[in-house]
């Protein structure tokens, strides 16, 4: 059954299509309104588009996110939109031009059209469906295919996930040392091989360290400074390797992709970003990055590569292949299962595609992201990267209850978090935009290879910060047991445990020498990693922000609850400790302290809440400790959001410039669509096309002589009302594919919108008919309407632009640009910041 | 702080009105349309409305969902809505008329201009903050009213959740015997406070069973009809009270109250359905019904409870005593609430709410919901209804994990509840309408009491039916333990366990005596349960429909998990069961097997999925179950949409012929907005008022020789174009109003919408401005306009209605009923069903 789908949805021409997509599309120049600001044949030298990313060479490789539309045939126009009535059902070969319905990149798609689209195809198929049985399997398999797909991006993920996680272990614990049995080994699984007795857990004779390889002796001056040598010298070239790899052949893949995503499933396109190119590369890159021991995560990019998945694997279904607002909701799903996979959370995952990244997020979409998000967390779980049969290496299991007067360290740490996130947001984005603006964008492979340096300089010295980020957070999360032989457990045993009266072998206990060497390593790759974040995120290679964030979180915490822990035990009988924690008994889980600041700082800079609360939940698994994670967590957001509403992601999105109408924030000023409509007072009319009398030459002539990217038609420049609305590129097509295949088209000829032909004189050439590719259904506003409602249409039906009436007569137009820019007016903002419509 | 906050939210007239709410609101006759088929006084002859609900009487007290007009005194007319520029602040004292922008019970709001009224109640505060201190304050303390609302909303359902438990369970026992040192104890807690020692687990001498009492006598026949006698006599008696309560004070309280919810939440209005009256009877009912074994569950009234909880004390804040969208919001948290605390899963319960109720769920109502529902669980978790810290009584802890052969049951699984729920839905629904058609329907009381004797007389002599559906639940879902006692657990004891070569004590046993007995009792409950919660869901209590389904899934499911047990035990050597099922292995949970069942049947009678699925999920609190729940959900609803698409509570909400569009089904015809919009070609043009040029009497008489509730106003009838839209209510109102404060006003006056008075002869009477109650943006669609698309508009803005135009002129207006019958004839339903706007 699913081979006989397949080979309905695998077309003949789509395998070669995938290996073809080395021609983006259709692209001429002639067809670009200005504000694309670079239009060329490959995107490679869009200089200063999606941060300083775009400014080094060739991805003429780049698969289109959009495919072309040279093999558009759908025959999916609406039955509406081509103006027939409702009871003729729709001829899909009536105004067959090619590239009529397709976008051209760094452009928003019209959702209302999509969905419509979709709908109409859907409806075709239902109704061919009750006249065969080909037909109706047919649209059986059309209706299980989005389950298919979800089935594919989950093993796809979970499977890369997997992949990921296993490399960057392996090569993260080469820049210590080697597995001499078996090189392929890292050093935990090296050490399990291992046949002979050791003493220490992690010293088996098989891992070598480079320091005894090379010179045989593995304690003294001499190995410590060899191993740092090797340290620093394996950083630098998984990071050159990194930053090389993401230069030559997908500049896409650096940064975290979050951002660039959010502006993606809003209904921005940008050819190439999910494509199979930014794909490999990413994923090598970031191995590489992740085990150069940068200052970064792969969470971030692992939901970029679960989109890329998801997009690859959308070519094979023609359902999701022609349409993008359905792309999209495969999109919004495989966001799900990036997070998903990160943090072994398909519950979290969800909510974070719905909270963070989703813009269009039916109920559908919701149950088939959890089902994707599930499969990717059993495929992971079943090739047992961590070798616990945990999903992520952080899994935690506390004991201890907290107590209510806990709420204040809890709500202190959210403070930090909270002005962390503000601080670490301002301080990312005025680096930035030094970066763009000045020469330091210039070198990109310099600029990674001086932070890579210094990082490995500075993190060796100090076990904490040599360790990857996310070993430290396990430790920091980690529960002491008695025998716990780390570093941050080193408590003074009590001498004999009756004497404090209870027997409790997991009490508090004063902290002893090693614990204070900890506190010290901890505070300082606490001020390590604040400053190093700040530089490391935005450069050239993929670099994800939880696990730092969480970092910086996870050891303040520690930090404080330790100092919380050793109060209650020197000083249990101070007023707030009475009542629920007598001496020797264990009342404070410095763990859990960790986990609350990791939440907290986490919070601070995405601004997730119920998303972050779920994830550490799942973390977790006791209903227990929502509280804690919930006070701060939502302190945390209200912190930060008293410095700037905007989270990271936000703050990049505008950073770069992108068309995002921000779902979550309410437009707040009172002005009305009139005020932000185009023309302004000053401006020349508004450029319209008339229904009739205008022939192909004026009509050629108004749309060169403009850069709108659509026109509305009205009945005549007199009345101004308001017939249709006609794109540009859909316009120019048109003409165009008229001119060169209907007879006696020429530029005398009269255009005609309207239903019948006008009356021409008969020596006249024939008229074309161009009601076909008109938008019969525009949306309007009046003049008076409110810019809050006007805002929330928009965000609501995912509008392009929307016409201004005044009592029924046409006044001007919106376009979301036109939002934005008022928006970042009203913010006192540089509204030519706005790059992209 | 928050003492000075309540002082400012809690107005000196707030308790007055909380008093004071029997007079609800304005209630002319001279207001109300043809469609609002009663408007009386009170509502409690609305015959044939809200299921046959409505019959009975006396509810004269019942406080209104939409605060009467009377107080009405917010200056939150928008600025746009009265037609000033954007930099103009309007003055709030402009055209107050009271009642002005309020709505009429069984009517629909407007989604989009309960939004602005907010957006511009919340602009001025927020520009009044900036001028002083107290104003400041005041902007605050309206920032966080309201995480103090969901606070408050998570106490008050979470107390009254338990106190429904506790009372519930004694009033149960109370069924079966007394408890003598203190009769308030129930059965459970009676045997834990006795001090002497008993045989078995719960038979302590302290409790008596009515035989006992009466006769001395605990054995024999006569013994045995002593107590079927009381406890049929208990449960009438209960069932009696309950019904002869919602008559007497709350013909709202019966029923579930879901449908009635979600209609409210998209926006329709029912007064007196979430009000004090409501609360208090369906709290009281509904320990009633659940004591007296009816078959039915607590589940879904605890979702009305909570939000009346929600409703009520919305009154404390003028936020949300004033908006009805911003109500909603509350409502939408609130019903996550009643899930959270019915099943003990907050967030199963937000995703329920998001899910199933909800219509309007923006992210900050997720967040909220999420808070409320966590406290609403801390809550009912610190009352310990249950007596072992968790939060239901069908917790389980599985420990076998499943293979992936059992999938094939629990597809099967899957496909029953899918059969089960579309049949169900089916017969209750040709069951209620025949209740509603013909007389059975005008005996209410005696239904019930009739109903409750059967369910007695048949439930008795079964075990498993004669206990309440919760604990048949908990039961079914246990794991057998080496010493459970129970019959489902009577396995025989394998001789030696040496025998089997595996020592696990909790292996796969051949099943005994006792067990094929509890079988055939099972079975026989099934068919019980199956036939009695048709005819019991919708009578004239408050019932719930969880705990049946998941019952009658939960019997099913363990009758197969116990098949397929034996099945292994003694072919273990089958193909299906080698190398993972060998003998003496625990392989089959015949517990999961019912937790499976018990989601499938309740995902086909409610077609819930996430939610349904995350709810199981937090009652297991292992990844590891996910997996076989989804595929069974998945499996039910597909098995039951391809019997029809609606769920049980959305066929309820059609029987009722409520106004709801639903948001999940995809609008899948192609007509056109000129094939539904009114008036149709056969009928007389459209009413509409110019903008002028009209006098007093003239707009009387076109609203008083029409039922419409708006009309368009168009610059002149030649040109018909569209200048804005008003409300048959507010015009109504507008023009008594004028005729009895305003100087001159009479119905030669000339009436006029636009912005400067027409030039009048001098000795003409004032003219009347009615500007101020005009909607200047109205919504228009252009005649071409798909239905699809026009739908879509209508969902995610929330309108009541839209004007269609052609070519700039006004054309035609589609109202919410008008797309509702539209989609009622394309189904070949009767459109007349559609009995509100």
């Amino acid at each position: 059954f699913i081979a006989f789908c397949a080979s309905l949805f695998i077309k003949p021409g789509a395998d070669r299509r995938f290996e073809g997509m080395e021609n983006p599309g259709y692209r001429s120049g002639s067809f670009d309104g200005l504000h694309h600001p670079s239009d060329d044949d490959d995107d490679d030298e869009m200089v200063d588009i999606a941060g300083a990313t775009l400014d080094f060479s060739s991805t003429d490789d780049v698969p289109p996110l959009s495919t072309g539309y040279e093999d558009y045939s759908s025959s999916s126009r609406a039955a509406g939109m081509n103006g027939n009535g409702p009871s003729k059902l729709v001829d899909p070969l009536e105004d067959l031009v090619p590239g009529v319905g397709t976008y051209e990149d760094f452009n928003t798609i019209d959702w209302v059209r999509e969905k419509s689209k979709d709908r109409d195809r859907h409806r075709e198929i239902t109704n061919k469906s009750r006249q065969s049985t080909v037909a109706l399997l047919h649209s059986l398999c059309d209706a299980f295919s989005g389950w298919l797909l979800m089935l594919l991006v989950g093993l796809m993920s979970g499977a890369l996930a997997g992949g990921i996680d296993i490399a960057a272990h392996w090569l993260s614990d080469l820049k210590g040392g080697v597995c001499l049995t078996d090189f392929w080994f890292n050093h935990e699984h090296c050490c399990w091989m291992s046949n002979e007795t050791f003493q220490e857990r992690d010293r088996c004779p098989e891992w070598q360290s480079w320091a005894e390889l090379i010179t045989g002796k593995s304690e003294g001056a001499f190995a410590y400074i060899m191993n740092y040598m090797m340290y620093i010298f394996w950083a630098l070239l998984f990071s050159l390797l990194a930053v090389t790899l993401v230069r030559a052949f997908a500049p896409y893949a650096c940064g975290s992709g979050i951002p660039e995503i959010k502006t993606i499933l809003s209904g921005f396109i940008i050819r190439g970003y999910l494509g199979k190119w930014t794909l490999i590369i990413k994923t090598i890159t970031l191995v590489l990055a992740v085990s150069s021991g940068l200052s970064l995560g792969k969470e971030g990019p692992l939901v970029h590569v679960a989109c890329c998945c998801a997009n690859i694997l959308c070519h094979l279904f023609t359902k999701y292949r022609k349409n993008e607002a359905k792309r999209r909701e495969v999109l919004s799903a495989a966001a799900a299962v990036g997070v998903s996979v990160a943090f072994g959370a398909p519950i979290g995952g969800v909510l974070f595609s719905l909270e963070e990244v989703s813009y269009y997020f039916p109920l559908k979409t919701l149950w088939r992201s959890f089902f994707a998000a599930l499969v990717a967390a059993f495929t992971l779980r079943s090739i047992n990267p961590f070798g616990n049969s945990r999903l992520v290496l952080f899994y935690v299991e506390f004991h201890a209850p907290w107590h209510l007067v806990e709420l204040a360290p809890f709500v202190l740490l959210g403070i930090f978090g909270g002005l962390w996130g503000a601080l670490f947001i301002r301080a990312n984005i005025a680096w930035c935009r030094r970066r763009k603006s000045t020469r330091l964008g210039h070198y990109p492979v310099i600029e990674v290879l001086v932070v890579t340096a210094m990082t490995a300089l500075l993190a060796f010295p100090n076990s904490y910060t040599r360790m990857s980020g996310a070993e430290l957070i396990s430790e920091l999360f980690n529960d002491c047991s008695l025998l716990d032989s780390s570093q941050l457990c080193g408590y003074k045993q009590p001498a004999n445990t009756t004497d404090t009266g209870v027997g409790n072998s997991l009490a508090d206990r004063p902290a002893g020498e090693n614990l204070y060497t900890a506190l010290w390593q901890l505070a300082l790759a606490l001020i390590f990693k604040m400053l190093i974040t700040v530089i490391t995120f935005g450069m050239k290679v993929p670099s994800g922000l939880f696990i730092p964030s969480m970092a910086v979180g996870a050891i303040a915490g520690r930090l404080l609850g330790v100092g919380m822990e050793q109060l209650a035990y020197y000083h249990h009988d101070w007023v707030i400790f009475k009542g629920w924690c007598s001496q020797g008994a264990d009342c404070i889980t410095p763990g859990l302290y960790a986990m609350v600041g990791a939440a907290a700082c986490l919070g601070g800079v995405t601004r997730m809440t119920v998303s972050l609360v779920v994830i550490m939940f799942e973390l977790t698994g006791g209903l227990e400790y929502i509280v804690p994670l919930m006070a701060a967590t939502m302190t945390s957001k209200w912190v930060a959001d008293a410095f700037g509403r905007e989270g990271i992601y936000e703050a990049h999105i505008r950073l770069n410039g992108y068309p995002f109408l921000e779902p979550k924030e309410e437009f707040e000023h009172s002005s009305l669509a009139v005020d932000v409509m185009r023309p302004r007072r000053s401006d020349p009319a508004l450029a319209v096309l008339t229904q009739d009398g205008m022939t192909v030459g004026e009509v050629e002539t108004l749309v060169e002589s403009t850069h709108y990217s659509g026109f509305p038609v009205v009945v005549s420049q007199e009345s101004q009302r308001l017939v249709g609305f006609v794109f540009r590129r859909d316009l120019l097509i048109s003409i165009d594919n008229a001119r060169k295949r209907q007879e006696g088209i020429v530029s005398t000829s009269q255009v005609f919108f309207s239903e019948h032909a006008p009356s021409q004189p008969p020596d006249a050439p024939p008229p074309l008919r161009l009601r076909g590719i008109m938008d019969l259904s525009p949306f309007t506003v009046t003049d008076h309407t409110p810019m809050d409602i006007t805002v929330d249409i928009f965000r609501k039906l995912g509008l392009r632009q929307c016409l201004v009436t005044h009592n029924g007569r046409l006044l001007g137009i919106i376009t979301k640009k036109d939002i934005l820019k008022h928006m970042a007016q009203i913010a006192n903002r540089d509204p030519d910041s706005i790059l992209f419509n």
